[in-house]
């Protein structure tokens, strides 16, 4: 039993004061009660559902699942619902299989979306594809809700086949759409098609033309996309109840230092929404459009996945209990995090690699170049003539032109795609990782061929990571050993050597603030202008492989 | 193409100004367009979705799916969740497949909820039984969505492995509750199993309480409990999205007049509530409950399932859309009512029926009869002495006591139990019928033997109906040929001969107002005080037979 509590109501919008009686993990009753088995005096504190965090990446974290729930199991998120866009491009069912099987063993449940978009593109090489057979197979397991962000909208509404096939297998399960900017016709087509979410709105007035048309609207306040402040009037309005609170992508240091959806209501709350409304779109409003009919509310029946509070207004997380279990309190994790195994620790497979392989041979004329724009992930495509050396075209440093190589790392087909990027600034070594949106090969910017493959030499080693590399030698790296894109580290470790990592890149020369997200959005040929994949220089735009 | 329609949007609660495209039966786009195959112009009336009845027993009409549809599609509705529980007591899984199949042929379509009291109680002789296993397999059949109203609230309440293993079999659904004046920890373990919705509450008191243990509220207004007017303030209030209307039972002279959830709207419209809302209720609220996620509102992808009305606040339903097809227009259905056929007819077999099956032993001691209260079907537990012939106990017409038999009709048994009514008013004849909760054997009161005997043997010849008898012969008749419940006849036919009926048995002295439907209910032993079932007299308190 836990004595005392005031009980966020969020069926009624109404706070009871009163006892919540626990058997076998579920809520039994609520009232007032004489005595229990065992009895948690929660002295008056707020008491009220599990958060869930509707949209999310945890790749974004690096994080390996055990140690993103230690993470964010204190601040209250029981439930997530994920889409393993990333993991999957790498490693396919088998990817989303091993979340699933740590989900089990955490106190930290994930509802998966089968991701929709694996290989996200044809100008690229992914680890693994789901075809529509895949993702009706998806279907059947358990966990697997619904049909992740269908960020092929342009193949919705041409009516491709592949896609509409993939939505069947969804049939009569969520879809989540991915649509910045729809409106209109489009719009209605692409919610025809039984799309039924966007996490894609920036203001008040396309989120609301998206409701009229029956979506779902996920208010998205992540680590780089923050639509919260813009979006707070739908929270507030008659139809807040399609309205839920996501993060989509989060870094670990953010997840520590700000926390998860906890954060997004503390920031809703201290802009000036109603707490008590806050809390609904953190947990009712995502357990009604995803159909977790078990959770969402602290009500008779319900999964005894409970938080609470001190105070509303501050909202910190202090006692968190899964099924009735105390899981973590003063935003400490109190459960055993399992001994992480070598699992899908392979996943880095080169094939030859050596000078000949990274050579541009010069054309004569201009070649495209990725122009970076500070602060900014689009870039602009610029012709230019690199650095020449004989017959080839090299970085050139007086110009900040540096060589931008992209390596297929999944099936050894030895494919490097090589490019120049002007904006990035190193003046010495090369910078390497194989988080490379979306099919996450290895991306390398570097000063000299030596430097760049030394770099990717020590992906190589390690299977995986970010990595500087200077001097003939390894700066500063972090091990991402899973699927390349996850540490088995501590939260605090992986902060710690992100912010190493980022040092020893600005003792480079590197001018991004932050150089490693840079370098792997550099591979993704879905965001303009120019960029670089394992399958050469692609000129976005025209959506085709140009060098 | 429907132009120029005042959409109201269910969704958002505004009322949008355009043109709705269908195909294929579904909403394409709403917007502004300039032509299409077909346009029909709305000339700017009102365009909302096809009413959706939440709970209703549709044999409480006494018409044949066929005939309920003609009545009341040109009402609006166009989605009905039912509770079969008269029919499935009847004739079993039979009668469920029955309405299947009607409906697959109508543009209603039918919901079911699988009846969970089926037989209601072991005090009478059903003609079917669906245990566990019969409502595990109706879940597999497609258009079966929950489990139908758990009235056996006290075997929740204790724990009955039966009614466990029925809720287990509908685990994962919706499961409607009954459960009147059902409050605080009894009302916490109710909802802990699993019992979502309730349709008895009588108060907003009562029924706050059940929202805030996670119920939805169906708000009912039938032909016999109107529960609207005092529960209107929820339909105003913070939970109104938890909250539907439901019409519950509703008689054909009631369809036929006044109308189905269109009257519920047009009422609650009437005493204050705003439109909108109203039709909130009435649409997108069941839907959301029922999981019907294709209805319930006007938006791309929905079913064209489709009213209009001239004016929110008179709410006449004008036109009807069903699948973007029109099926009824200012109140006349324009759809083929197919030819019904001879199926379920032969429901009535009897054991033998003779003046000894009816006889009445003296015993020198006072019986227990039946006490009518005017307006009320609570009925007083009075033990009198009946008239006296030789050994028998029999009608006495100078203190308005009369016999009254029930006989077994679905297995031929011979069972007949007999007892005695006072208040009925009966001077001459008997007057019987089919219909009689919750086992719909054969009822009848009647002042001699003679004439029950006449009245009995004129069921068995039409199997089944109401019948008035006198003087040695029929003088009124419904036939209810369809499991001796429902009426193959049109809706207008079924009424004038329902007004004869009343208007016959008055003529022979009855005095309640309406005479057939109050007998229908002395057969019902779970409403108290005292109740005559083919196993005899029961005591309702008690629970047993007591003579």
């Amino acid at each position: 039993m836990l004595r005392d509590a005031r009980i966020v109501n969020t069926l009624t919008g109404c706070i009871e004061h009163g006892d919540v009686l626990i058997s076998v993990g579920h809520i039994a009753a609520i009232g007032c009660f004489d005595s229990a088995r065992r009895v948690v005096d929660l002295g008056g504190a707020f008491l009220l559902p599990g958060l869930i965090d509707g949209h999310t990446h945890i790749e974004s974290s690096m994080l390996h699942p055990a140690r993103y729930a230690e993470a964010v199991v204190p601040h209250g998120t029981l439930t997530l619902v994920t889409d393993l866009h990333e993991i999957a491009n790498v490693c396919g069912v088998e990817g989303i299989e091993f979340c699933m099987r740590w989900s089990a063993r955490l106190p930290l449940e994930m509802k998966f979306m089968a991701p929709s978009c694996v290989p996200a593109t044809s100008l690229e090489t992914s680890g693994a594809a789901l075809n529509a057979g895949a993702i009706r197979a998806l279907m059947r397991k358990r966990d697997v809700i619904g049909l992740g962000e269908v960020m092929n909208y342009p193949g919705v509404l041409s009516g491709s086949a592949e896609v509409l096939e993939k939505l069947e297998a969804a049939r009569g399960r969520p879809v989540d759409g991915h649509a910045p900017g729809l409106r209109g016709r489009d719009l209605s087509a692409y919610v025809a098609a039984g799309i039924m979410s966007d996490h894609e709105c920036t203001s008040v007035d396309e989120a609301s033309e998206k409701l009229a048309a029956g979506m779902r609207i996920m208010i998205r306040e992540g680590s780089s996309e923050k639509n919260l402040e813009a979006l707070l009037p739908l929270a507030a309005g008659e139809t807040y109840r399609r309205c839920m609170f996501v993060v989509d992508d989060r870094s670990a240091a953010d997840l520590y230092y700000e926390g998860d959806i906890d954060h997004v209501v503390r920031k809703a709350v201290s802009l000036g929404l109603d707490p008590v409304r806050a809390v609904q779109l953190a947990t009712i409003n995502p357990a009604e459009y995803f159909r977790l009919y078990d959770r969402g509310a602290v009500a008779p029946g319900m999964a005894a996945d409970l938080v609470t509070v001190e105070s509303l207004e501050e909202f910190v997380v202090d006692r968190v209990f899964r099924r009735g279990v105390l899981v973590a309190k003063g935003g400490k994790a109190l459960f055993p995090v399992p001994e992480t195994t070598a699992q899908l620790t392979d996943t880095v497979r080169l094939g030859t690699l050596d000078h000949q392989a990274l050579r541009v041979a010069r054309t004569g004329t201009d070649f495209p170049v990725v122009g970076l724009i500070p602060g900014q992930i689009v870039t602009r495509k610029r012709m230019l003539t690199p650095g020449v050396s004989g017959d080839e075209y090299v970085s050139d440093l007086e110009r900040d032109i540096l060589k931008l190589v992209v390596v297929e790392r999944h099936h050894a087909t030895g494919n490097v795609g090589k490019g120049f990027v002007t904006g990035f600034g190193l003046t010495r070594g090369a910078i390497a990782g194989s988080v490379a949106h979306d099919s996450h090969n290895l991306v390398c910017a570097g000063v000299s061929d030596d430097d760049i493959l030394g770099a990717l030499r020590a992906l190589e080693r390690m299977q995986g990571g970010l990595v500087v590399f200077a001097d003939g030698e390894v700066k500063e790296a972090l091990p991402l050993p899973v699927a390349g894109l996850l540490s088995p580290g501590p939260v605090q470790d992986v902060i710690a050597t992100q912010r190493h990592l980022e040092e020893a890149a600005r003792q480079l020369g590197a001018k991004p603030p932050a150089a490693f997200a840079l370098l792997s959005f550099l591979a993704l040929p879905v965001i303009p202008e120019l960029r670089v994949t394992d399958l050469g220089v692609v000129d976005v735009g025209a959506f085709r492989v140009v060098a």
